[in-house]
């Protein structure tokens, strides 16, 4: 039996919530969504592939800037509908904002904290 | 204006994805959802609650198994949809089949080898 085949695509509609964790700290960089051409690329590649849904396409991340994740290990969770990545984030940035992790807003005293800590500046890097 | 109106549960048409990591270890726990309600109700409580789509129900995590998760602090990402919780696990299992993590299955050697923590016996605690 083909072991992707353990990942549950069919109850998200052909996708999967795919979490990246960065393999040195341990802390979460992003979550986005997978399909099984994304996955299967990034067994194939070693390179961690997401699907965008904004762009209606397979998204290489970090095609366009360069802070690309290279896959450590990969976790699959009991109902098979979520992957958890653990990746080496080249360049130290995950978010497109240009900070390391996109959770950088934190709930302080009935609030959100912005505790961002900031990578790169994304009108350098994105040039817009 | 109220910082719950940061959290953009309308794209996923009620719902955010919320990430546990257990607060002791980093470590990630589970994944599930929540609307406004689950979170307004940990917000006051300091207990998680998620929304649990298969019961149509609020969910108040462990209300049944008694490993409930005590929040200590939130966090939400870039673009509003994913919330991530670092809790305090009681009992030390939050995966419905007793083992400390859902995410206990790894890639290795192209196939996914099961390295959970077997925590509780979920025939003895939910009877069934």
């Amino acid at each position: 039996m083909d072991p992707v085949s353990a990942v549950d695509f069919a109850k998200g509609g052909g996708f999967v919530t795919a979490i990246a964790l960065d393999d040195a700290s341990g802390d979460v960089l992003m979550v986005a969504v997978m399909n099984e051409e994304s996955l299967r690329r990034t067994l194939e590649t070693g390179e961690v592939h997401y699907w965008s849904r904004s762009r209606g396409k397979l998204w290489h991340k970090g095609e366009e800037s360069g802070h690309t994740q290279r896959v450590k290990e990969i976790y699959l969770d009991c109902d098979g509908d979520t992957l958890l990545l653990r990746v080496e984030q080249r360049g130290g940035a995950a978010c497109h904002t240009g900070k390391r992790s996109c959770f950088f807003r934190k709930w302080e005293r009935g609030g959100w904290v912005d505790l961002g800590e900031q990578v790169f500046d994304p009108k350098e890097v994105y040039g817009r």
